[in-house]
């Protein structure tokens, strides 16, 4: 029998949405006694239903909004290596179906039965986010059970970011295995090149979301000229290049971020093609449109303007923003491209937004294709929410 | 100044939608006097709003629910070959970038200025299908302007299908233009080759909305047994036969369909990794169910289950039980496409049925794509619904 702890649900709660697959229990869900109030952050228990029946193991954070995780609808199960090797494997063998080269979200936390686990995978090196206690906790045996089941050699833990404020995990920056690259790696994506910086970036260094969009954006490219706004390290500017853009600017605030991009357009021998302005965004638009310069292709994506429920309404004023700055610098019969990455902005409100921002600007547009995250990023039908980005095309009036 | 009549709002409708874009105006809206009631379907007018200002050039139709559509914002605009042979023009610079070959739709309606005018491309030949009256009786014209600006010999009206009825517009098929194929036409699409058939098919005898979906299903199709229910002409069935899968099954209820997928492999030199199953597609998956065989990548693309708000309760519960009775059929960690090509299922709505009736087929699923129609089907941002298609992909458990 299980030696472990049992967390309980309250009568009124909804067993059912476990059994199909929700993977969280909130707190007010579950009865907390005093022996599952002492569960350690990160610990592990069953789950039972008010009637005792068993839904799952569990792992538990009683500080957290988030109370239990399930780790396994298997009450019996183990969280131990060959567990982690298993479902770092069955990640691994989608990706590998997938993409032809190993770079790649390996591991995107609950829909790949990892729960708040994010590893990011860039050919020989990996970084892994562990947003929740457990993966925290086991932070060295998932960094081994995946340089076994990946081969990678180098691991990095980069423990930054605002969920983990929410699991009470400080930041936390380290190395696991093997050797922290000294330069930034680079990443080949849609025949592009791009340099990551793996220890100093945000996040892990590179939005692998944005692939399809990226890739989208291409074939809109040949012959453009494009300006890509919030470049981070060239996103969209340098899969433009790669698919034959006459010339891309790129605009961001941040200089190293300028500088990767710089040296991943070199690296694709395409750097006389590319120009870089460091600037804040919506000064840089506003500047743009007093001067004649027009772009055939303009793509806009910007950091979450809203990250919550409460910023919502701030959010989508600042996305309109954005679209009736940029419509007006797209050539007539050209494409503007808008991109959100707030999980509280939904697509219908983004896509009104956009569209209310391109007519205040002075242009009508038509929406060719609505993008969002590669199929790396899968999510649970469960929490649909965890869709959250959403990358929208359109083609301007002529 | 204009010689033509007048439609104007009324006060309480809402010129604001008109100026941004939204091009209908419903019967209720409008101020019909008896000259405006005396125009001929698919006559044009001055549209104003209450206080005589104008709106734009529309299309009348005294006797449709929507009794207004703009042609063109700008009211002095006469609809004439030039016009047409603009628009038209327009339509076909966004293919040309968008496709290698000449197989697209080349005019999706509102969305590329043309009014309830659809025009599907097959190489030489198009096809088009006027559901405005305007449109039907300018069919001529139409054919003229598109075979000077995208250099058609072969253009076929096909008048068939619900939104005809809506406008009071008769069942046609016609040949406006050089002579119609005796064969069924060769569409590469995604690197298969189709067979459609433009006189005797299904709408335009090919379904272009697909091919992104098609695209995506590939990369999940190497080595894999496949199985493609509803399968028509061989869509998603030959696509993954082109991109290495091991064998498909087409499941469809119509014979001539089949003949057209098996022809479409042999065309491929695949003709021999090809079955097809003439069957109700309901059937022919409880039948499997009661079988071994278990395929990678499952793909169910019905008809439109939900065509209106009133069959949506059905229509969602058709979707769940394809969901239910189709996951069983997929192996171990294999894949699993669902498809809603109705207007009144959102993608939430259809997203929750197919994940219920995955659970109720004994598996779970994690959502790692959800499609759409392609950029040669845009939308306008005001009519959102028109994005009626969906693709949602599932990899299901081990």
């Amino acid at each position: 029998m299980s030696e472990l702890p049992v967390i309980r649900l309250r009568p009124k709660s909804k067993p059912q949405a476990i059994r199909h697959g929700f993977p969280w229990v909130f707190a007010d869900e579950a009865v907390l006694d005093r022996r599952t109030r002492n569960i350690p952050a990160g610990g592990f228990a069953v789950l039972e239903d008010a009637e005792r029946r068993p839904l799952g193991l569990v792992t538990v954070n009683p500080g957290s909004k988030i109370v239990a995780r399930v780790m396994d609808p298997d009450a019996g199960a183990r969280i131990d290596d060959a567990w982690l090797r298993a479902r770092i494997g069955r990640a691994l063998a989608m990706r590998q179906r997938l993409y032809d080269q190993p770079f790649y979200r390996l591991a995107h936390a609950e829909a790949d039965g990892l729960p708040g686990l994010v590893i990011d995978r860039f050919g020989d090196a990996a970084v892994i986010q562990p947003n929740a206690a457990w993966a925290d906790a086991m932070a060295d045996r998932i960094a081994d059970a995946l340089a076994e089941v990946a081969g990678v050699g180098t691991v990095i833990l980069n423990g930054q970011g605002r969920a983990r404020g929410l699991e009470g995990l400080d930041e936390r920056m380290e190395v696991l295995r093997g050797i922290a690259p000294e330069a930034p790696v680079e990443v080949a994506m849609n025949g592009a090149i791009y340099l990551a910086d793996l220890l100093g970036g945000q996040k892990t260094g590179l939005f692998y979301d944005q692939r399809p969009n990226h890739a989208f954006a291409q074939r809109l490219a040949m012959g453009a000229r494009v300006l890509d706004v919030f470049s981070h390290v060239g996103g969209f500017g340098l899969a433009a290049l790669a698919a034959g853009a006459d010339h891309a600017t790129c605009v961001d605030g941040s200089a190293a971020a300028l500088e990767l991009a710089a040296g991943g357009a070199r690296a694709m021998g395409a750097g006389a093609r590319l120009a870089v302005m460091r600037s804040d965004a919506f000064e840089a638009l506003e500047e743009l449109a007093t001067g004649d310069r027009r772009f055939d292709l303009v793509i806009c994506d910007p950091p979450a303007f809203a990250p919550s429920k409460q910023a919502l309404e701030a959010g989508l004023r600042a996305y309109e923003r954005v679209a009736k700055l940029a419509a007006p610098l797209v050539a007539p019969g050209g494409y503007l491209g808008l991109c959100s990455c707030s999980h509280a902005a939904d697509l219908t409100a983004f896509r009104n937004a956009s569209a209310r921002g391109i007519g205040r600007g002075g242009r009508r547009g038509v929406l060719i294709h609505s993008g969002q995250a590669g199929p790396d990023h899968p999510t649970l039908p469960q929490l649909a929410e965890t869709g959250y980005l959403k990358a929208l095309f359109f083609r301007l009036d002529g």
